[in-house]
């Protein structure tokens, strides 16, 4: 249980951190979308480990294979299958893990529920896991963009203290390339490196805050009460390995300001589309995107994880 | 879709603010656990409108009818339906937003959404939605609380700058009912009182924080990758009116420490328990709670229905 | 668990013989659907028990009441609550209920799952329970209706070794309604009445089989593998209580041609449709209707409820 | 959407006849249960094409291999994951079928659904697609075993005309298994290959009914109304390819008896447990199993694949 997600386009991902492999199946991927296996590599090599200095050691290729779900070039409409072997598995490097819980890490609670543990490391809790996740993504990005154009760009707002300045509204995924931690303020991101690289040198580790927006999301998105659009965001961004908060639109903040203080303003623009003058509410209203503008910051913080001297 | 949620106590919840009424259908609830309309006309009682003099002054008995699932005072395993009727209806209030748009209100993505709406107040959208969930979680709770003698608390910690002093640990449901603000510390709780009038005397609002505490939650509950005990909070609270941030343990401010820092380092206590001496993590390990130290804290910023005059 | 059926349009039954009432709610229903009580009662009276001479002597009028959902008589996309309440309960001709259990009935069933059960009737089994799926599939039928003509007709085939002779092509509604057995093959329709009566004289009852028809079905409808259309239907059909058994197309008999007796061949129509001559297949082929003339013949059989002089 | 199948034991399967394979991601399985790719291959062995000269001439070792989910020979209740290669493909051998829809097979309905269809064989829609059920359904077989001594038996009843005489409370896996067209009327089995091989002679193919018998069922398994067990079985039944019937217990035939003769009438056992003299109900009543002697019958008619002569 737990390890599905999603009502129309709806992924069962699967896999530990060491054994055959992770990946994914989609069910629910409309047919006739082009879709090749080196679209999905390209935002797998983008969430990568062992890219540069500043992430884990951790050394694999993560090439990906479609099982099924696509015939020359094209989806049948049928589930989607996508594998991609574990490598670099080193189960000796854990050995002490069969016998420690790392603090801060699942091994404790995953032993509880299930009374066995894939010891060679995090097991299903292990940051592997999510190549299930990117790999489904970048399909669901990819039908976003050809059916109502939406565009979604993520990036390092914060890392630590040196928090970037960064406009939601004109932010490139080119800006976001430009440097190896991914914060589209290029100074800022320089120092952000500096600052993990010094961290890291002393044995410790640090974990900040990630910004998404979301463009021309289609008004209507989502379903009402629980299935509002900010409450199923939230729930996969807070199912992220160390995720422990979310905010959307002015977030925590807003409670600083009054009703009348936060309110969006509606106006008419010269198309005859209702839009809002301000983005307070992060671009959801009753659970349901507002037309075109639309915008949605969601932060996320997380915690490096630990060397492993720091075991119980 | 969208107006049910839970797997295996799950709710359809159901009802705009006008006409017949609003409920709930659990279909889950495990057989034989005593239960009374009376014990769940408290919960309702609690969220009532028009208790005090800083709510809405909508005026409404909102008294709970069981029409299935229970009989003899006992839960039959079948499905429990409670109904609520509406009564202050008002419609003539609301004539003008047959019309208008309010800002920062669902009136019009649900108009976008789905062609019609029940203009006579916010429909669906409005708060008097959570009765069927205030109905079903004072169910869910009396099971918590028998099964695994879990207790769940939650409060106002801050309007908009006036944060409460507050211990998660020992904070008891007398402390937050002792004012009709519902904050456990009394003398913050007059401030907050006198804020909110004031900012009402001048037509305006003003929000806030809520924190909850879970005590005593078993380990292991919740599921693995996407139901993740704090992913499926987070979800629950963010698909709340009005919601618009949620944290746990830690949250944002935990990306200030260093790994090191934020650990939560495990000690076995003299029953031979594995606990944590501190609770960065909000009790929650790999998506599972940690043996029974366990406390959440979720907070959610909550923005004040606005006066009518600030139509579109 | 258990109360819940459908996937876009999903409904939530609830309610046992003796209580408050019983009913649905719809999630997931399109809006701007014209809808009324009236309609809905409509089909509530054709299920109604006391109609007549040949079945239940229970007489309740069944009337629905809509909570919530529509508004101006047309629906608003939000989820539709329809209660009818329990009038005619007479639990004292139940009291020995209360000790033993009826064979071939659900007392002993229910005992062994929940421990508990409401002994002053079927409880959760009676078929009051279809009084939810009567009311939801009345705003079904008209949905498909309104979108694609489709008509759905079900009728009684066949009472113990009595086979009416009925043509599924062309049967009526009206065919169907003109006596109480609903046999559209009026002669033999008598001769079941007189048989049924003669039948209960002795303390007896006796059951038969239903045949269903839906025409104009679209292709493509339903999902592949594990949600084909004739899966659901079967679903739907076996949950029904004293339901024993399903056939689609040429059912059981079909194993009695070869694959190339049983072929349903292709022909291209004047409007340069692909039909199929025949329709051995029911109508599916792959778990998809086949285009335009698509029709599924479905059949239970149903075993009357027995008197209570038989309990253990 | 239609490609997952169950509640707490969820399976999803993947693949087409041709492309990189088929299989199973299967959420839900209980940790520590021991389980290897020995056992599944097992089953996987027996529904293997190509054993026998009665079955498609189709020749691969559909060799499982498991991929996620099991460590040390044990289930962690992480999700399991089992790949099947696709090998013997010969996609010449069905060139015809990209400008061709064969009668009573899914390439129209495919088509007019998702208007892309891998024409290289039945894509889908082809009986390859039952190699993820069987996988996943060697280790429910074991859990169920394991858990509650559960043992389910299915074999050919009938073919074409010919009907076994089997016993269903005494037949044995070995019976089944002592001839290639698996009917445990040894005599009878020898007639039905004779007939099989005659009608694929001329071109032609026939099906028959398979009867399946479960023995040891707990009391109270499944859930109430739409998730009755027969439900739920009949379901997965009627999703198979081919499959046009299901009956259970006495089936159609019991519509010829009264009431009072088709009674299972109950007793108490020497240990004290509620059993019933007959099982005209298929051991289900009130949708769940009646103690411990439950067995259920499930007979499927089966549409033999036709030769590629006959398409359109």
């Amino acid at each position: 249980m737990g390890n599905i997600f999603g009502h129309l386009f709806r992924i069962s991902t699967f896999g530990e951190s060491h054994g055959g492999g992770v990946g994914v199946v989609i069910d629910g991927c409309p047919p006739q979308l082009e879709i090749s296996a080196e679209e999905i590599q390209v935002e797998l090599d983008r969430r990568r480990p062992g890219q540069s200095k500043i992430t884990t050691p951790r050394k694999e290729a993560d090439t990906c294979e479609i099982l099924s779900g696509v015939f020359e070039g094209k989806t049948l409409g049928t589930p989607i299958s996508i594998l991609v072997r574990n490598k670099d598995t080193r189960p000796q490097d854990y050995d002490e893990m069969s016998e420690k819980y790392r603090p801060s890490h699942a091994d404790a609670t995953y032993d509880a529920k299930y009374g066995i543990r894939n010891w060679q490391g995090g097991g299903r809790s292990s940051a592997r896991e999510t190549i299930g996740r990117v790999a489904a993504g970048a399909i669901a990005k990819k039908i976003l963009r050809q059916v109502a154009n939406v565009e979604v760009i993520a990036y390092v707002k914060r890392i630590k203290d040196l928090e970037g300045v960064v406009d939601p509204n004109t932010v490139t995924l080119e800006q976001v390339e430009s440097n190896i931690v991914r914060c589209p303020d290029a100074e800022c991101g320089d120092r952000m490196i500096e600052l993990i690289e010094q961290i890291g040198r002393q044995g410790d580790s640090i974990g900040g805050v990630v910004e998404c927006v979301a463009r021309n999301v289609p008004k209507g998105l989502g379903e009402p009460v629980f299935d509002k659009l900010e409450a199923d965001i939230a729930k996969g961004v807070m199912s992220l390995p160390a995720s422990k908060g979310f905010e959307i639109g002015s977030g925590f903040g807003g409670t600083l300001l009054t009703g009348i203080e936060h309110n969006d303003e509606f106006y008419i623009d010269q198309s005859g589309e209702i839009r809002t003058l301000t983005n307070r509410s992060g671009g959801i209203q009753g659970g349901f995107p507002t037309e075109k503008i639309s915008f949605c910051e969601l932060h996320l913080s997380r915690q490096q994880q630990l060397e492993k001297s720091r075991k119980l």
